[in-house]
Order: C-alpha cells, then sequence, then structure tokens
C-alpha cells in the first residue's frame, strides 16, 4: 500500500489501529481508524459478525485481527472515499476491550533503579529477581477507563503528617508512563517469547494513575492495591504489532542472561517515541525501545505456570523510564519524591498533581519516510477532578 | 417453607444454591440445587431472560437473585416432584460465573501471625498496616476454575539447593483453606459495610492454590504473581446470603477500632465449619467467625479509592485458620514450613503436596435444628497432576 495520498498524520494506511466508537445513531461497533474518520468494518462488510459489537474481543479471540486489517486496507487503498466513513467528531471513541487480566510489570531497569533508591536509600536499588524476571503483579480490570475519563482524587489510609493512620485523600497523586499489550487468539499457555505475534494483537498507551502515600501504607506484604485500583487510563487506538513490524528493534542485552523461558531471537524491543505532558509543559520524553523485559517476555512468564491467555488481556509494560533526568516517567522520579518540584510553564511548581491537573502521553514511531511511516498512537488523556464529599458513614462512633 | 419433609443433607429448600449446569442434551444453565438435583430455573419460568445463560452473572446485575430464590423456593414447596428438575448425575457442573475482578485478602489474624512468625522469625508477626485496614491483592481471575479441574504442578524461577535460580517445578504446593464472595448489583463504588447484602450474592469455598518457593523469589516488591495466577479453585454451589442470615453473627472485637469506612453495626461474620482432607486424612478443622476483616469490610475497602464492583466479582477471605494447631489453614502452617510433617492415614507423610495428593474442603451452617437447618456449601476438591514436560525452547542457548 503507497502512503504517500493517503492520510498523513500517523493514521494512514500503514497504521490502522483498531478501536470501538459509538455513531451518533446506532450501537457500538469495532472500526479502524483512518486520519480523522473511522472505518465501519460491519457496514464495509467486513467480519460483521464480528465487527458490529460492543467490544473488539470477539475479533481478537478469532484471531481474525490481521486478516480484517488487510482487507480495510485493500478497501480503504481501493475506493477511498466511497467506504463506509466516519468523522470522528461524530462518533463517541469508547473503551476498545472488555479487559481480561491486567497484569502490571516493572521491566524498566531506569525506572526500577529510581524507585529503589527513592524508598530504599543506602541499599542496592534493584532486588535480587529484578534481572531474574519481569516482576509483576495483576492489576483491577474493571479500572481501565478510555482517554478523557475525568480521575477522581483517591481516598485511602495514610500515614499523616501528625503519625495517625487516617482516611484522607491521597497528597501524591501519581501518573506512570507505560506501553499496554492486548492479548488476542484463543486460550494459550506456557508460550515462548518467540511466539508472542501469534498472541498479541497490538499496543495502547497506558497511565498507571498511582497513588504514592496510599502505596506506602497498604503494600507490605502482598503489593499495591489501593493505590492502584482507582484508574488505569488507556488511549483508544489499538496499534497493531503488523503495524509496528518496522520498529521492533533488537532489545538491550541482558545480564545475566535469562532463563531459557525468557529467551528469545526475535527483536521484540520497539523503537516508539512517548512523551508526557502536564498542563501546557511536556515534563517527560523518553523511548520504548530500551525497556530491559520485552512484552514477549513478559507473555512468556505470565503463562509459564500454566496461567491461560484470553483475548482482551491487558500487560502493562511497567513505567517508562530513560536514563536521563528529563527522561523520567513519573513524578515520584520527575521531582525525586517531591524534594525537586518540577516548574511549568507560567511559573507554577509541582510536585505531585492537582486537583485541575490535565496529563496526557502520546507516542509515535517513524519519521514518515517510506521506509519507516510514521505510526501514531494517539494520546492518553486524564484531568484530576477532587475527591468526592464524604458521606457520614452511618455506623460512625457506634462500633469503637 | 418448612424443612421437615424435604431433601435433607444441607441442599433442603432452606440453602438452594445457585449454580451452572450442562445438560447432556442442551445449553449450560442456571440452576438452583435442591437435594441431589437441579431445578432448571428457565424451564420453570423463572427469569429464563436471565437463567438461560451460561454463567449467573447477568442474574446477579440484575439484582433479581433473592427474588429468583424465592419462587423456585415457593415452586418447589408447592410442586414438588413436578417441577423440572434434573438429577445430578446427569449434568455437568459447571464454573457458576465468569469472574469479573478477583480481590484475594489475608484476613485471619491466626494465619497472618502464622505467616509472620515463619517468614520473619524474631521480628513483630503482624506487619504495621495489618490492623488497619483488610491486606489484599487482585488474583488472576481466568485461572478460577471450578471444584474437580485437576491442578497441574506449577513450574517457575525457584532458588535451588545449591543456590542457582532455575525454572523447575514447585517443591512447596501448597493450599489456602478461604471462603469466596461474589459479587451482584450493578455497579456501585465507596460502599458502606452495612450495605454488603445489597451487593454480595453469597459465598463459596475457594482454595487458593500457592507455590511457597516461587512465591518467595517473585513476590518482592509487588506481591505474589505466578506463585498464585496458576489456579485457584470454587465450589460450584453459590450458597446466597439470604440462606446463611441465620448464621450472621457478631465479629471478634477489632483493637484498634477500625476508620469509621471500615466500621459496621451488623453482624458480618459467619458461624461456618470447615474443614480440609488430604486425601483420606482429615488435617484441618475450624471455624469461619473469628476472621478479623469481615467480606462486609473487604468490600468497602476494596471500593473506598473509587473504585466500581461489577456482577462476578470475588473477594477471597485469605486462608482460614484458628489459634490451635488442627485449626491451620495451609501446609505452610499445619507443617511449620516442612519442619513438622504430617502423618496421614496409612503412614505416609507430607511438608507440602505431592502430585496425586487430593485436597477436598467442605463447609456447612447449623446443625440440621428448625432455627439452624444445616446449610451445606459442598465442597471443592482438586487433584494433583504431574507438571507438565517441557518443550525445548527454540531459543536456547542462542542469545546468551
Amino acid at each position: 500500500v503507497a502512503t504517500s495520498d493517503l492520510p498523513v498524520g500517523g493514521f494512514s494506511l500503514a497504521n490502522l489501529p483498531f478501536g470501538v466508537v459509538r455513531p451518533r445513531l446506532g450501537e457500538p461497533r469495532v472500526v479502524v481508524r483512518v486520519g480523522d474518520a473511522v472505518l465501519d468494518l460491519a457496514a464495509a462488510g467486513i467480519a460483521p459478525e464480528l465487527t458490529s459489537r460492543p467490544t473488539a474481543n470477539a475479533l481478537f479471540a478469532a484471531r481474525s485481527w490481521s486478516e480484517v486489517r488487510r482487507r480495510a486496507q485493500d478497501l480503504l487503498a481501493d475506493r477511498g472515499g466511497a467506504a463506509p466513513l466516519l468523522d470522528l467528531a461524530d462518533v463517541e471513541v469508547l473503551l476498545p476491550i472488555d479487559v481480561g487480566d491486567f497484569v502490571d510489570f516493572y521491566s524498566s531497569i531506569d525506572h526500577a533503579t529510581n524507585l529503589g533508591r527513592i524508598l530504599r536509600p543506602g541499599s542496592e536499588p534493584l532486588l535480587a529477581n529484578w534481572r531474574r524476571l519481569p516482576v509483576g503483579y495483576h492489576g483491577r480490570a474493571s479500572s481501565v477507563v478510555v482517554s478523557g475519563t475525568p480521575i477522581a482524587r483517591p481516598e485511602g489510609l495514610i500515614t499523616c503528617d501528625d503519625g495517625r493512620v487516617a482516611l484522607r485523600p491521597t497528597g501524591a497523586l501519581d501518573f506512570e508512563l507505560e506501553v499496554g499489550w492486548i492479548v488476542g487468539g484463543p486460550p494459550a499457555t506456557r508460550l515462548q517469547p518467540d511466539h508472542a505475534d501469534r498472541h498479541v494483537v497490538g499496543a495502547v498507551l497506558l497511565n498507571d494513575w498511582s497513588a504514592r502515600d496510599i502505596q506506602s501504607f497498604e503494600y507490605q506484604p502482598l503489593g499495591p492495591n489501593l493505590a492502584k485500583s482507582f484508574a488505569t487510563s488507556i488511549s483508544p487506538w489499538i496499534v497493531t504489532l503488523d503495524a509496528l513490524r518496522p520498529f521492533l528493534v533488537a532489545p538491550p542485552e541482558q545480564d545475566p542472561p535469562p532463563d531459557p523461558y525468557l529467551r528469545a531471537r526475535r527483536p521484540w524491543a520497539v523503537d516508539l517515541d512517548l512523551q508526557v505532558e502536564l498542563n501546557a509543559t511536556t515534563i517527560t520524553r523518553t523511548n520504548f525501545a530500551a525497556m530491559y523485559w520485552s512484552f514477549a517476555q513478559q507473555l512468556a512468564h505470565t503463562t509459564v505456570n500454566g496461567a491461560t491467555t484470553r483475548a482482551g488481556d491487558l500487560l502493562g509494560s511497567g513505567t517508562v523510564s530513560g536514563p536521563t533526568p528529563g527522561e523520567r516517567g513519573s513524578m515520584i522520579e520527575l521531582t525525586w519524591r517531591g524534594a525537586e518540584p518540577l516548574t511549568l510553564a507560567g511559573g507554577a511548581t509541582r510536585s505531585f498533581l492537582e486537583d485541575g491537573d490535565t496529563v496526557t502521553m502520546r507516542g509515535w514511531c517513524g519519521d514518515a519516510s517510506v521506509q519507516r511511516p510514521l505510526i501514531s498512537f494517539g494520546e492518553v488523556s486524564g484531568t484530576i477532578m477532587p475527591a468526592p464529599p464524604r458521606r457520614r458513614p452511618e455506623s460512625t462512633g457506634r462500633r469503637s
């Protein structure tokens, strides 16, 4: 497919990501995005039994995503404007999948090292397991929301300044810049990293909102729970591995070499530029290629114990941070837990996120050359709302 | 409803738990169990739009469970054998729900104290957060299986005797005796403990299979992952809160008094007898009433940060252990991490589970008096299979 006379701006036919939209009249349906429009796949006669649905799960489970995307490419290249396109301005963009299990990792060595230095100063920043396996935990699937959803400041038990532990709105609300990988295909287990493209549809941008003070108090010994479970935002367009193929690159050397079940011969790192804006200021610019553990290794790890995949499972990369201060993917790193507040355009400063703040993450591959067509991930954005007022609990004071 | 002339054995009309079965001919459907039969709700004309489905999620989402069960009770009390009953021997008993989010807690003070003593000898067994909030984490929803499903011994990275870290079948396979609570109703958040019965349908027995050696290596700092994610077994019959109402009792005193969002005036502990059999030997007998944190508090905690419920969410109680050695709900406690192996009937000994072992958990309330009719949970059972042979990874030795 030639890209020269097709929509530009990262959503050309070389990209053609999947999403789900609700037209003004009609039911939600699975589409591909092309420029500032979407192709109604069912109306185009492309796998209507799988695409006239409110989520892409059935399409992904049937392992039809590559063929459906190719047919959409052919149709758009051939018929162009005669295809059943809907203007993006005329549709509501929805969460594209019913999220199965959401496993969130911790796979950037710079992020894990920064967190180790901040939280355990004076000791070895990386724990003994970190270089041996992709450390991860299960997040809350029903809290995954689509870009644009407002984020209410969560409450949780926090150690207050006077040492008391009480329910308070978090005072350390943070974002985490991540990439999320969407699983497809029939249930599968004990997967090899080099088979990842049979089981992964593609990727979205992911903001793993985090409340650091809630996390500090709750996380021993079973890991984060309320500090993360209130919301996770994803971008609405699932950029396929088929589109990302020109940007798959060799990952960094791993030392020590991983156990055989985690070894790959094919390149599974992605040359993907990422940036974060806080209100009007770009505060982070980094690249995804330096991640220590790849999504292919994360998938192999998740299933090595016999756990099975489901179409719609989501693998979070973990916070993407690079080695320099301008490449840090979270506020706790950027401000070194508040010790070095950020100064934004206009002079305001931030240690953590304040009510009304908007965090926007963007990602793209390529430089619009023929070999490296621009592939946009679009954005994942969210604005912080105040914590809702508390109802007076009916039981206050009666049992204590 | 009089119970005297109705099926006995814990599945009388006073119980009437929900489940899902597949008849020899026909599609899976939602039923209630009565004696050794099930009532085909759709065939009986009871909410067929909600009960002629392969899971109970829609019925529970519609908050129709109490009414549907009452109608089934009336029909069975009135028509008895003329109702559309299927013999249990003629149906396949399936997983009753599509599990939404699975949050597993750690709410027995005796279990948490035992684990603290075993894993951190010499220090305070309970961490600072334990008495302030119900510690919990998200488990893998797609690994929840119904009683009877064989459990393959999982592999994972383990520190071997020679100090090397390598992929091995677990040598420390364990069970955890738990009770699982099933959520119903429309999505809801910031719930008060005393409203729990609006949002919880009922309970099942739950075996949270665990691989202690995998857990030791992986769990810092984000909690257990592969050590738990390979399988969680539940009993197939959802015993309703309506049936459990005569057995709700006051929970133990909590010290310190919990934060107001966790306070309850109504009694949410359950006088529920539990036992565990390993092969032919009963190795644990305990009761659920002593749990420090109730499911009502767990539900309030899970949603206090704005996270919403979904019908089909599962809350695991955490391992149920009592204060005496015969009341311990896991092998790691019963054998004090292998230091005091169990002797089974016939003389065999066990530190952890071996291939071919069968673990069966049973639970019941009441003593078959009129005030306290016998309410059976049935059983959750699973037999350990050897770890599957490993394929030789395609990539062995190529990148290291």
